[in-house]
């Protein structure tokens, strides 16, 4: 199948489109290398060093014999976009093309602006390049989790059945999303169920959860081929961090507040280092961006010990 | 109480901001005249010829002593945004800066793009200058009533309460727009939510129906005073053009598909044109932007006889 994998230069990108050209698949990556550039924004960067896209190319098609072509340019940039997309001719695009990080949306507002412009624009441009170039093309867009928020009742994937005052209906499923990152994703997902309803595209929305981890089966192959790990304070997911502190020796900050992150976390921990002990105890600082009686009670379970003093911090702007 | 009022040389705008000064308010426009370029951009004009808004307001200052101060620039523009809002320190801003024709919104991608782009843009910053500059400053923000579809169970305003597998939350109404425009707003209901929720702020939301008419109590004191009355196809709202169409003995064009404006429509003509009936029949050319079904239903309804032939438009870029 002819796949294109827009941001494929990036994290899950990348893997996608080993994976996939592995498989057999024809793959296309159109990236624009701005993940790259935020790097440098930040003074941040990858702890495995990650080559160019033409080395990471080049010696997947010597190791595999298999060719991954690239488009290099912005989806923003409908001109860019729909000439890619009528060269590729894609069956499937999977749209990872996106500014994936809720503390960068929330830095200040003109990275909020920038997110929701930028997220929002190369969605809207790929719907319209699929109705004009290839209306049969399946669509694969990356959400998140981060969409539904953390409502009380069991998250239905796309749609939930409502019953009120006596009538019943067929819904959307109600959206809570937590930084401008997030509302931009939920803008997505309007405007993309909108184009399936009134052009008939075909799309797949997966809102997964954290996403962690460098190797997959085809990044193993060659030290050349590693992935991004990110570990800062904007682009590293908390997993990362926390893995990184513990090797490096500095004192854990837990800075999640989810169930299952502190759950795996803690199997980590445990499994890599199993003479760390609670009587190695570390000068630990807590800082939490919701609630402080939550983050002192998911703390707790992961500690092993009270959370007395929380430090809060306004993510606001 | 010191009032700006965002987009106040448009349709609902220069009605609020005559209605609020009369009221003793101390109100400030703030607009960018975009909408008047819009009508160069289609080449269509309101039927009663508007004034340039320093005539306007030079008029309301004789007739009523009242001073509107103006302040033209783009909401887009935060730097022109936030200087306004320092230089008015508004207690209540009502912000109908916004592109609001869902037709001029799905013209094609370009249209799609700068109507989201636009209207996001400018609520986001707007929301950004009054955490910044007066956060005690109300919101009051045009929705639209189109936000939430046409769903089988009952509008709740905001949220709505849903047992579900046993367990009950309080969560946003799910929302189903229509169209780019609508979907615009939908992402700013979001928007505002999410700022309301992390920062505190105060903003009500009107997601009020079609509004129509020309004439208020401050409009009818001196003729230079009117406001716009817009009859084209992506500005005029379908009673507009009816009414138009009857009086200039057009044939009616029915191209809406609600049931409350083709109720309206019928009342207005039978009260305006009482001699006006079923025998005078008129040639007729029926277009449907959406189901041909309903239409038919809606319209023979209106009529008061069947609708046979219905044309498909499709409003699809």
């Amino acid at each position: 199948m002819k796949i294109a994998v827009l941001g494929g230069d990036g994290y899950c990108g990348w893997a996608t489109a080993l994976y996939l050209s592995a498989k057999g698949h024809s793959v296309v990556i159109v990236d624009s290398f701005v993940r790259r550039q935020w790097d440098h924004e930040l003074g941040a960067q990858t702890l495995t060093p990650i080559r160019p896209l033409s080395e990471r190319i080049n010696l997947w098609r010597e190791l595999t014999g298999n060719n991954i072509e690239a488009f290099v340019g912005d989806v923003t940039d409908y001109e860019f976009l729909a000439s890619a997309i009528q060269e590729i001719e894609p069956e499937a695009v999977i749209h990872f093309a996106e500014q994936r990080s809720a503390p960068y949306s929330m830095i200040d507002r003109r990275h909020a602006v920038f997110t929701q412009v930028n997220n929002v624009v190369g969605t809207l441009n790929l719907l319209f390049a699929i109705r004009e170039i290839v209306p049969d093309c399946h669509l694969i867009k990356l959400g998140t989790m981060g969409e539904y928020g953390t409502p009380n009742i069991d998250i239905e994937e796309g749609y939930i059945s409502i019953e009120h005052n006596g009538r019943k209906d067929r819904l959307p499923y109600p959206k809570q999303p937590g930084s401008f990152y997030h509302l931009s994703k939920v803008h997505d997902s309007y405007n993309m169920m909108f184009a399936c309803k009134v052009w008939g595209l075909r799309a797949t929305e997966l809102n997964q959860g954290v996403v962690y981890g460098t190797m997959t089966d085809e990044a193993s192959m060659d030290e050349a081929l590693i992935n991004r790990f990110d570990y800062d304070e904007i682009f590293g997911t908390v997993l990362n961090r926390l893995c990184v502190q513990a090797i490096i020796g500095h004192p854990l900050t837990i800075i999640d507040s989810a169930d299952a992150t502190a759950r795996a976390t803690a199997t980590l921990v445990a499994e890599h280092f199993p003479n760390l002990t609670t009587t190695d105890k570390p000068t630990t600082t807590f800082y939490a961006t919701d609630s402080i009686e939550k983050f002192q009670r998911l703390g707790s379970n992961f500690l092993g010990q009270p959370v007395a003093e929380v430090n809060l911090i306004d993510l606001g702007g």
